[in-house]
């Protein structure tokens, strides 16, 4: 991550290696054949990542002085529902895909049906981490994180997006329609990430509003720059094939605005990002440098 | 159904009609593109089915005096999860099945993708519907279920059970092993139908784990005589093709202990499950009638 500044850099490894453990804990090997099951999840969570959601996570749990373990947890949990969301979208009916960070997906690992059962059990572990009085002694506050999660990750956020990206590929959508589109698909998940360290530390309405206002611009400009690195990059940059969109004849923010305009209004999301940030008076400084990183990142 | 006493057939009728209703208001049309999910999610659970996992939910709520909306959104829940597995499960990479219930499966009413994602939906809307305080006023009460439901629906439960059920293709499994999948495949969500109810009611340990007892026997039974149905029923009786394990030489009770044996023993289940719920006193008489009918059924 060249263009990053060191200290994010080695808080992201940090907390990208506590995530992993976290997971290797809550999927633990079996003796049992239905092994075969927690192998996948395993390979399709543990395979390197950014891990830029339990990032966002634990850096909005330590504004509002969160724990360790609770964060870590629900970290954990959305960290879960994005890989699970990553097998299905790859599946030979979705996008076909055979690569995910530079590795085989999952269903070209194992097979499909090990594969939709992977992301199946990913996506009901993620409910059973947050309703356990691990996350958090407070059933309320567990209750509005699975609350949370349900909304950002169903109809209403990631798989409606889901659904909507299947629609694009046979409909042209202007770009009211893409952003409507993303921001489902990924910014709700995102909004979330950053929303449930202000769930845990029972934030105020206006800091939980801060935060959401952030979300909403840090997951724009995210889903601006994947599109920028799907018409620029290379695989070997991102782990994954490139060029999709292009293929398929799908309106992205890049095909529409250009390389250019899409990557100036990624910029300027992420320096209103920022500015939502100015509530916490400096204690929300790592979230300001992952805003910067998410217009500056190859891969 | 012929075999079914008058009583219990009509309360299973109303039941099915009015969690059907619940399943309306909760997947309501949509005046966006992806309505099309809304139409799979729709077309997925509101295609008949005994709704036998609602009306047990209902039953149980009845015995600790639960009144109708948390019950009835506790079992629209269930059933949310109950028809995604059985999306899924019929998926060209899982058991291939273009008939269910007499009509045509999701992914051939509509497509494969289209049918990953209504099943993906469906498991989340599960836990949105049950973390709302419309379900129960009790946070903690609504965290349970969640928790509860996470266990009986993931690696442990049905997605686990349907992983074994793959490799049960090309293993020969024996009688323990076959009894451990089918409690992890369907008895785990039936046990947790009836659980619902005590969680619901907040009812005594020795209440909950009489009724895990008689959903355990309960479960186990209604297994054997699906088997049954799939080698010796017709897909017009049954709605769904038959013979299909036979076809893979899969291991059933009906292939290990034989077809009389098999009746036998569902019987015998049927009978213990009945005899768990003496600790109510009388007030648990629909579900006593349930345990014959399980047993009694053609489809």
């Amino acid at each position: 991550m060249p263009s990053v500044s060191p200290t994010l850099a080695s808080a992201m490894t940090e907390a990208a290696s506590a995530v992993a453990e976290a997971l290797k804990c809550i999927l633990p090997k079996s003796e049992f054949p239905e092994n075969r099951l927690f192998e996948a999840m395993r390979y399709g969570t543990l395979n390197g990542g950014k891990r830029l959601r339990p990032f966002l996570v634990m850096c909005s749990s330590r504004i509002f002085g969160v724990g360790g373990e609770c964060a870590l947890r629900a970290a954990a949990a959305i960290e879960c529902v994005h890989c699970y969301s990553l097998i299905h979208d790859d599946l030979p009916a979705m996008d076909n895909s055979d690569l995910r960070r530079g590795a085989p997906t999952v269903h070209k690992k194992f097979d499909e049906a090990t594969a939709v059962l992977a992301g199946d059990a990913l996506l009901t572990i993620a409910f059973e981490i947050l309703s356990d009085p691990r996350t958090h002694e407070d059933p309320a506050v567990r209750c509005r994180l699975v609350s949370a999660l349900a909304r950002a990750s169903g109809v209403q956020g990631m798989v409606g997006g889901q659904m909507l990206d299947l629609i694009a590929e046979t409909t042209q959508l202007d770009i009211g329609a893409i952003t409507r589109l993303q921001r489902m698909k990924t910014g709700e998940l995102i909004a979330f990430s950053t929303e449930a360290g202000a769930i845990l530390g029972k934030a105020s309405v206006q800091h939980v509003n801060a935060l959401r206002a952030y979300a909403h611009d840090l997951g724009l400009a995210f889903q601006i720059i994947d599109d920028l690195l799907d018409a620029e990059g290379t695989e070997e940059e991102t782990g994954k094939p490139v060029g999709r969109d292009a293929e398929a004849g799908k309106a992205t923010f890049v095909t529409i605005l250009g390389a250019e305009r899409a990557r100036a209004q990624a910029t300027l999301l992420s320096e209103q990002a920022i500015r939502h940030l100015s509530v916490f008076d400096g204690r929300a400084r790592p979230l300001e440098e992952v805003a910067r990183f998410v217009v500056d990142r190859k891969s």
